[in-house]
């Protein structure tokens, strides 16, 4: 006789229930009939009693089933059988698959945006509008007629576009790779869920940095690695970190944000660069360098990538137009040896057979052209402007209340605030002054952290965002 | 003591290697010592003694430890300890994740085509260059001068192209919608990964057409689904098969193309439609229908989709430009109840971030614009054109060697072989004539039957393609 399965994640009442129902339909328990009663079917199945009750409940739902005090539970007569229409459950097919749902706080961020297009957004980890190459790229899109056919593209990327790729990480990032080696992405998003999901397999360990932007992806998760965490100090991590983790917990791979970390702003320190790479050839460890804000750097002198001095070919290299142009464009690349390259390549055609040709062409035709050293140029300044805007305000309206290094590239500042505070609560009331920015705990610190942004908000609007923070901190802390 | 794991994936040979390198590298077996014998390794791992010969032989092959006859197996001296060098593992990386490689013989045209660019294609499934609206597009995105801020966009599409969408999807397909169930996806195949990487779980069954595109899917294998097959007679599949394959394998969804299906270009009878959704509301089953060939219908009257006429949300509607329009664009949609458009959306941020708003943009222009019937109108032509073209090619150069429906719609043609052959045979003799198609076996069909695809061959080379083809088909009779 059937039982409910103990070990199942589904619950035993729904396992229970779709049983009923599949007898029911089976013409078991015709329409009208009555069924076992709770009690008998509780002793049948080896359950609670209380677990048939919400079984039956269920099945009341939908109308399979009906109950009257007195005279037991039947199979309803008029609903099933007669045509009845069944709307299936999507409710259990949404929780059913393998991806956990993003942070409560990042949703709660999304929609505080949504609903409010007003709020000052220290949030969000991309460029304000007049920071992106609009004009640049408007012009580029007349400039060159758009002619070629748009069948499917290689999988691997358009090749115009791996060829610019090619020649920019020489020239811009001391990499020397060829086009066979380079896959175009959506983002360092798809580089990233490439490797969890076509690499590594459930169970596996990796070390990821902490804080990290790491922890805001539940791709982790749902890819159902194991993290553990390599402390950043103002160096960076250290690499006999590195070497705990993978005698300890057999790491598998290592992900790393060396220059001007998401979300610390930290530069891995060139020594510690070297023994990093030594510890990874020792292990045959390899690393993902994830290298999203390097040109940013504000004295124009981005520090050099892992992948410049990986002799050996242990790291994934993964860049982006993101945090440099433009995230829409969804345009990011991975550097890879050949066979890894192509592998997720073919992976990816299963996910979405490639990229749109055309934000490809645009990006080549970008990197390609007179606009983009000056774009770089004029972008430096401008955050760097925005930084000092907000080392400013946070200087004036804080005080001693916050801690922070200043950081020399990028798009955030991070910062610990001296007052004990809550999390959510502190979010909450600074959504309610109309400024948003992420809590550190996203990133998988303690409470007391706050990412701020200050490339997104506009630059009249920094000093005003941060004194409502400030207010808002107050009232936390108050409260 | 360490044991392997029998229960683990990893071959024994493999976890004895991994155990033995890591003792190594913790110095438990300095640089030059003695490796405990083969024989005595066994007993006290209880494996046999080819097993720990494997291990060693792996080992061997890094340089981490030497043999020599007669005086055992040492640590490595010179390459262990002394700075080593290692290059993490890259082959043994790229089979742990859980994505199948695509089809031997898709690989294989894949490769032909790429490198005999002459080959006559009747295998890729997609229009020819002079099919698409290439003109119309370079007009759109020169006459819209491209201005707004390229941020990240809306994981669940660009607005104004749901909009568009909505509006299309009225018109032209009979279903009512609004834009908060609408998931713009990059293509279809991003729709179905969505579907069975969110909505299913590993281990359960699902029911698809047979024959049917999805077996050329690794897709499905990849997400480890039960997959069971929904025979395809001319008039479609049977509803009452949907029905036993739900009494005999709980079968929790069921995938179809009931329009032009791929391969044969059947089209669902009217009664048999109204069975299927009977069918699944009676047993709350979800319906994945795929529908990107209706505008292609030859007469101008693209078949209703079974969605128009879904009262209750069993549908999840997958539309798609790849093969109307453009298949470079990437644009495909869903049409789901809201929250599992959310749900979706909110998982494929995790994967890639969303679209790019380039894309969006001129598909939704296109929508809009005078060009698009226009365009439809001329494809139809064109495409009934090239059909009979195929035909009259085929009948002339195969005769009795060859049996197929005339379809009404739809890219492909699909027949059958008189003869008894072996498609990988006849694949090899096709390419070495300068021809390709598709092996129905891709499609899950036994060998004898074949894909062609007219849509993607230029006009010119449909007759001469199927001579080759037949020279083929006669060479592989004859061996």
């Amino acid at each position: 006789m059937w039982k409910p399965d103990r070990h199942s994640q589904q619950p035993l009442y729904e396992q229970i229930a779709d049983h009923l129902e599949q007898r029911i339909s089976y013409g078991e328990f015709p329409p009208g009939s009555l069924l076992p009663s709770e009690r008998k079917l509780a002793e049948q199945l080896g359950v609670n009693r209380s677990t048939v009750i919400m079984a039956f409940a269920e099945l009341r739902s939908t109308g399979i089933i009906e109950s009257r005090t007195g005279s037991g539970t039947r199979v309803s007569a008029t609903k099933w059988g007669v045509a009845p229409k069944h709307t299936p459950n999507w409710k259990r097919y949404s929780e059913g698959g393998g991806f956990l749902p993003n942070l409560p706080f990042m949703r709660k961020i999304r929609e505080a945006l949504a609903h409010n297009p007003e709020l000052i957004d220290f949030a969000s980890g991309e460029l304000a509008g007049d920071l992106a190459p609009n004009d640049e790229i408007a012009a580029l899109m007349s400039e060159h007629r758009y002619t070629s056919y748009l069948g499917y593209d290689n999988p691997q990327g358009y090749i115009p576009l791996r060829q610019a790729l090619v020649s920019y990480l020489e020239a811009h990032r001391n990499i020397r790779t060829t086009e066979a080696s380079v896959l175009v992405t959506s983002g360092s998003q798809q580089s990233l869920y490439l490797i969890t999901q076509c690499l590594l397999s459930p169970g596996d360990a990796v070390a990821i940095e902490d804080p990290s932007y790491c922890y805001s992806l539940p791709m982790f998760q749902s890819a159902g690695l194991r993290l553990f965490r390599l402390p950043v100090d103002r160096y960076g991590i250290d690499p006999d970190d590195v070497r705990a983790l993978y005698k300890k917990h057999r790491i598998k791979m290592v992900f790393t944000n060396p220059n001007f970390q998401n979300p610390t702003g930290t530069v891995l320190a060139a020594e510690r660069r070297k023994r990093l790479l030594d510890v990874a050839s020792e292990l045959a460890l390899p690393i993902v360098e994830d290298d999203p804000f390097s040109l940013t750097s504000y004295d124009g002198a981005p520090p050099s990538p892992l992948k410049a001095m990986d002799e050996i070919g242990s790291v994934l290299y993964i860049g982006s137009f993101s945090k440099i142009a433009a995230s829409g464009l969804r345009i990011g690349w991975m550097v890879a040896p050949r066979a890894i390259a192509e592998r997720l390549a073919d992976a990816r055609q299963q996910m979405d057979f490639g990229l749109s040709v055309i934000p490809q062409q645009v990006a080549a035709q970008f990197l390609n052209s007179a606009y983009f050293e000056p774009h770089l140029e004029r972008l430096r300044m401008q955050l760097l402007f925005k930084r000092d805007l907000l080392v400013e305000s946070l200087h004036r309206e804080l005080g001693d209340l916050i801690r922070f290094e200043i950081p020399q590239g990028g798009l955030h500042l991070w910062c610990k605030l001296t007052p004990d505070i809550h999390d959510g609560k502190l979010l909450e009331e600074a959504v309610r002054r109309g400024v948003v920015f992420v809590p550190g705990s996203v990133y998988g610190s303690d409470s007391g952290f706050v990412r701020f942004t200050f490339a997104r908000a506009r630059t009249e609007d920094i000093p005003s965002g941060i004194a409502r923070f400030a207010e808002a901190l107050r009232a936390t802390t108050d409260g």
